[in-house]
């Protein structure tokens, strides 16, 4: 089976995005090629020097239309990650796969999305009614929205409201781990709710979304924007401004477990993949778990967040809600996670907003910069990496 | 730029095909995974032994119905190549990359498709007008649409009307390479014209698909089924019955090349992306064209394997008239070509079945095999790979 190491070393050199908002007013491809543009400026590196793009299968952006835009000249390498939000760091992976295997030597990742003014994806049942592509992941939706299962946060529910029963968990638990992402999205000016703190008596009196696991404040911020990345072998990132190693990277897809639920494995609380893809990016990689400094966890809802945290192995089965009711995810915890304010405060760029994150706090550059940041750990439940300073 | 030499040796160890029909009668998740099982039988490998999956992002299987089908147990990597049968070389790229990598060990690429009996790709402006994803490589045809360019037939009748202008071609050049392509599949069992042999007057009498580049008969076979290869290490493949190997792979897609047309390129009788994409495979990774001894050419229509043999370096500009004319693509030419009927002949599963014709070729299985076959071309004008035995 696969491990995590990359047979040869590469590096995130670049990184750019738009401004994250409730109405973008143009198209997710202008989105996409500012970031894009933004990115290659952050890396000092020009259009011309790109020969790979890899995106989401369901981002609306395509190949040549982008191509047309932005100006990329010769791509060698072109591809796109399934499963939505859930492989969003797999671009990573197919961008440091393509420059490791020598196919390409400058690749560029990019998520365009218009989750708000667009086609929702949390707030309604759009995602499931209107999907983007034929494999966006959905296709099980039709075994259980009959039964009334039509939203993700009605999916996520499920499994919730039994990792809830198993271990009493409470909502006042997810709350904190909330009132924690708040509170990094108060500071950081890129948030959707910068500015706006809350308590864990907001949290409470947010309204429920699906009973008794999610309510409105659980929810990751519904966001139109983009934002890019720009990848390349270590010895070129070198001559770089401002380069971070990829030390691990990888996909993990077990039977039976879908996409957005996991109804079907035997342990319906346990992230059976996020357990498989912990041990490709810690054992597979050589790397120990307590060398994480900074987490980047993907939190479309609160409970994915608890659930990744312990099927990843940095809490025992039941112990993230005491792990974050003792501060492990503030900036001084053992576990600092998501100081950009995560999906549910920066905004939902579909979880690759998240790896931005990451690159930033490797530079000293985060606004909610945490103290000697040497290695961060990027997860989306079924695809992840690990990266260096 | 990438070249086209990957970082580390791989193989294909294994093809698996259904029948090729007019109706396949069955699901396109139940044609995949019978191609799949039947090609991880060919390798000696189990279901079990699968850790990295490959298709066209245009492909209706979804991964997580494909995994419950097939029984995968847990994938590393996932990924989907763009630009429709173009890229349909990219999942071969997409899959040795993830194992030059060491991202995974054993990939698997498919292609399932009822281009016969469901969405009709190329008799019909279905394509267009219900694209199946968002980045199916036909968004451009918005431009051209309008002006009654509606079909990929159309598009690509513009740039071969020109070329035949350019260079005095006639149809009846076109023709005699359908016939030769006719008389491999009327020896091919697998093919949809088995047993049905034409000639030129046969290729003159059929009927205008777009006067006055393409006849009926230059038309690929729309067909209903699936294909699948496995991909390995070439360590591991020295333990499997039947290995070939993967001695190059790129991709190459260039400023304003639109996918099924070239109308903004400055010269509309020259592939850009083909001339890239031969320049990676055989310069770049210090391979000599002259060494090819099969090549297998997609050609959805007839003046695109012209082009191509003319982009790729085959012949000079304007030569692949009397290239053919001398009979170099048969089986005592030059460059025997497309020996199992090409889509033409054999059937359209999107440009994937060439790749498992390679492969037969450099195993010495072929129905029509050529002598002493050590490397084989595969081009898809803009993605392709050069294998050898």
């Amino acid at each position: 089976m696969g491990r995590g190491r990359l047979s040869a070393a590469t590096s995130i050199v670049g990184i750019g995005q738009t401004e994250f908002s409730k109405a973008a007013g143009r198209s997710e491809t202008q989105l996409a090629s500012e970031a894009i543009v933004a990115a290659l400026a952050d890396a000092g590196l020009t259009i011309a020097d790109v020969d790979g793009l890899v995106s989401f299968t369901i981002d609306p952006v395509e190949e040549t239309e982008l191509t047309r835009s932005v100006g990329f000249q010769d791509l060698a390498w072109s591809s796109r990650v399934p499963y939505g939000g859930g492989g969003s760091q797999g671009v990573v992976l197919h961008a440091a796969a393509a420059v490791a295997s020598g196919v390409a030597d400058v690749v560029v990742c990019f998520r365009a999305i218009k989750a708000r003014s667009g086609v929702r994806r949390f707030g309604s049942a759009d995602v499931v009614n209107r999907p983007t592509s034929s494999h966006s992941g959905t296709t099980a939706a039709q075994w259980c929205s009959p039964f009334g299962v039509i939203t993700p946060a009605s999916w996520f529910s499920l499994n919730s409201a039994r990792y809830m029963h198993e271990f009493g968990v409470t909502s006042e638990d997810f709350g904190r781990a909330v009132v924690q992402l708040r509170a990094y999205a108060a500071t950081n000016p890129n948030a959707y709710f910068y500015g706006r703190p809350i308590t864990l008596e907001d949290h409470q009196a947010s309204r429920w979304i699906a009973e008794p696991a999610i309510r409105l404040f659980d929810c990751c911020q519904e966001t139109d924007g983009a934002v890019a990345l720009v990848i390349t072998s270590a010895a070129r990132a070198a001559h770089t401004p401002a380069p971070v190693g990829i030390a691990a990277a990888s996909g993990a897809a077990i039977f039976e477990e879908e996409v957005g639920s996991n109804h079907y494995r035997p342990d319906a609380t346990l992230l059976d993949s996020s357990v498989a893809l912990g041990r490709r990016l810690f054992d597979g990689a050589g790397i120990n778990r307590s060398e994480v400094d900074v987490a980047l966890i993907y939190d479309a809802f609160t409970p994915i967040l608890f659930m990744q945290l312990e099927s990843l192995g940095f809490c025992g089965r039941g112990e993230a809600k005491d792990f974050i009711a003792d501060g492990n995810l503030g900036p001084h915890g053992r576990l600092p996670c998501n100081t950009n304010g995560g999906l549910i405060g920066e905004g939902y760029i579909h979880g690759l907003n998240l790896t931005l994150e990451a690159v930033r706090q490797l530079r000293g550059s985060a606004v909610n910069q945490i103290d000697a940041v040497r290695t961060a750990l990027v997860s989306a439940s079924r695809t992840g990496v690990v990266l260096r300073a």
